[in-house]
């Protein structure tokens, strides 16, 4: 099977892509037009076996889940920016005992968590690799331009709410069946009361620390209002666990009390963390201002090389 | 040195983004403008190491040309299609005895010839790999709609063209050095003679049997027209080899001789290989309507594993 043929049989059973899709798969690009008066949103994430999920022995992690996971990733980062998704492109790199079919199932991963979020895939590239297996997704997204939401927003005064639970998103498999935060984001986004947003992929305070310090502020994270994955998550594994996939916004104090009582998404728990205080350093406080320690155990930092441990 | 302290000092060091950047690097997306009426262009390619380049021993490819190569590989994707490149972002999964002066380097090759056509990167990932070294870039472009040029729009009667010289790029180390050929696309794109394009990354005789078959058209490419790269190519190496990032166009007959007497880069030639033919099945033909391989050593098929032997 070539490249080529590979590709055309993926792209056949893939649906019909939307108007939006000048130029279907099958060029040396694809072409889109882009609305009026969006930002287009860009970003890339990946995913490499034995890190970020399992690559090999009886607890191989089924493909379909690897390929849900690397969209899934990227629909949280576009989730953060308070946008919806569009269009991604995926690139693998594969070893010699992958076969064409676990990749298939990769991809089908991907276009089945796709199509829940009306993302279509136009583009893609395959290679082989001597040993290991890395397959990369760059998305597209769009936003309207005064709904945007940065990392770097936050004031003085703002509260910090979070989405979701904390802490062993791997033993519990919540990496793999994470549900990507748009609606949610959207909603907050769309509430004009968010000041900067940002989504917790490597651990809480970790994700809590970049807002704060974009934004040159200091926040005082109260620990014991974190909601904990599973009754037996300890605290740690909620400050500093990564792959939460959850969002953390700042929010306007005199608009939160009716943000948190309009909340929507009764399946999801919105929570107010803490507050933004005056007068500090720019970080993370615990309650009586103690400075958090968001390295370390804290965050799961691909450069690092910490291991992924499913 | 985190994955965060490494984007934030080579976002510091890279040139200012241009005002259509309206969230720059350091979010969780960047967020970009597209200008009314054109179409984005959006593609994605790989480098792996000990496929696309030498990664140990002393002929191990200097990273600057690592880096080049994955975004040279993307820029003529965009040529092809007539566009303009403006942005990109890349992911790098990296073995533990790749250092961060190398990473450096290799997002140095890229930003240094990012900077020569304009374009801006925006977002990456990094992680950590078992064992081997894979670079993805994913590349935005722009094109006006009514320039765009595609695969799939020969017609019997054209002329088929083809930029510069082919044939042994990986001993000739063509393959790290190439110019994309985006003047050229641009250029054919503007001329309104221009009825499909491709450019060619694995093999003469393979994309041109793309071009051919996307057009539903038989093609006659007479060899012995076939620029070789050096006095030593052989003719097998130029139809053959892959990795020559020429670009190869259907022209309307009519137009063909004004365009080959107007071509204004002289240093690059433009060559008329041969003609769309009516009457045959879709593919590529010598001069005397035998139907010419296209697979076997021809291509550069990346999924089949070929070895780069630079």
């Amino acid at each position: 099977m070539t490249e080529d043929r590979f590709f055309q049989e993926l792209f056949a059973r893939l649906p019909r892509p939307p108007g939006g899709v000048v130029v279907p798969p099958g060029d040396d690009c694809a072409a889109v037009t882009v609305p009026e008066g969006r930002l287009l949103l860009f970003a890339v994430d990946q995913v490499v076996g034995g890190r970020h999920y399992v690559a090999h022995g009886p607890a191989d992690t089924p493909p379909r889940l690897v390929g849900r996971k690397v969209l899934a990733r990227n629909l949280s980062d576009v989730a953060a920016m308070g946008g919806t998704p569009t269009y991604c492109v995926v690139s693998a790199a594969l070893p010699p005992q992958r076969s064409e079919g676990w990749l298939n199932e990769v991809l089908d991963g991907v276009v089945a968590l796709a199509a829940e979020y009306g993302v279509h895939m136009i583009g893609g590239d395959l290679s082989a690799a001597p040993h290991d297996e890395v397959v990369s997704l760059a998305i597209l997204g769009e936003v309207e331009a005064a709904r945007v939401c940065r990392r770097g927003g936050a004031r003085a005064g703002d509260l910090l709410l979070a989405t979701g639970r904390f802490g062993d998103s791997f033993p519990s498999g919540h990496h793999l069946s994470f549900v990507p935060r748009l609606r949610e984001g959207q909603w907050l986004a769309g509430s004009g009361a968010v000041t900067a947003m940002i989504d917790v992929s490597d651990g809480l305070l970790l994700d809590a620390s970049r807002l704060a310090r974009a934004s040159g502020q200091a926040v005082a994270l109260h620990p014991e209002r974190v909601p904990l994955r599973t009754p037996q998550t300890s605290l740690a594994a909620a400050l500093h666990d990564g792959e939460d996939y959850e969002l953390l916004a700042a929010v306007r104090r005199d608009r939160a009390e009716a943000l948190l009582a309009g909340w929507p998404f009764g399946d999801v728990p919105l929570t107010a963390l803490g507050e933004f205080v005056p007068g500090r350093e720019p970080g993370v406080y615990d309650g009586r201002g103690a400075r958090l320690d968001t390295r370390g155990q804290a965050g799961y930092d691909h450069l690092q090389g910490r291991e992924a441990n499913p």
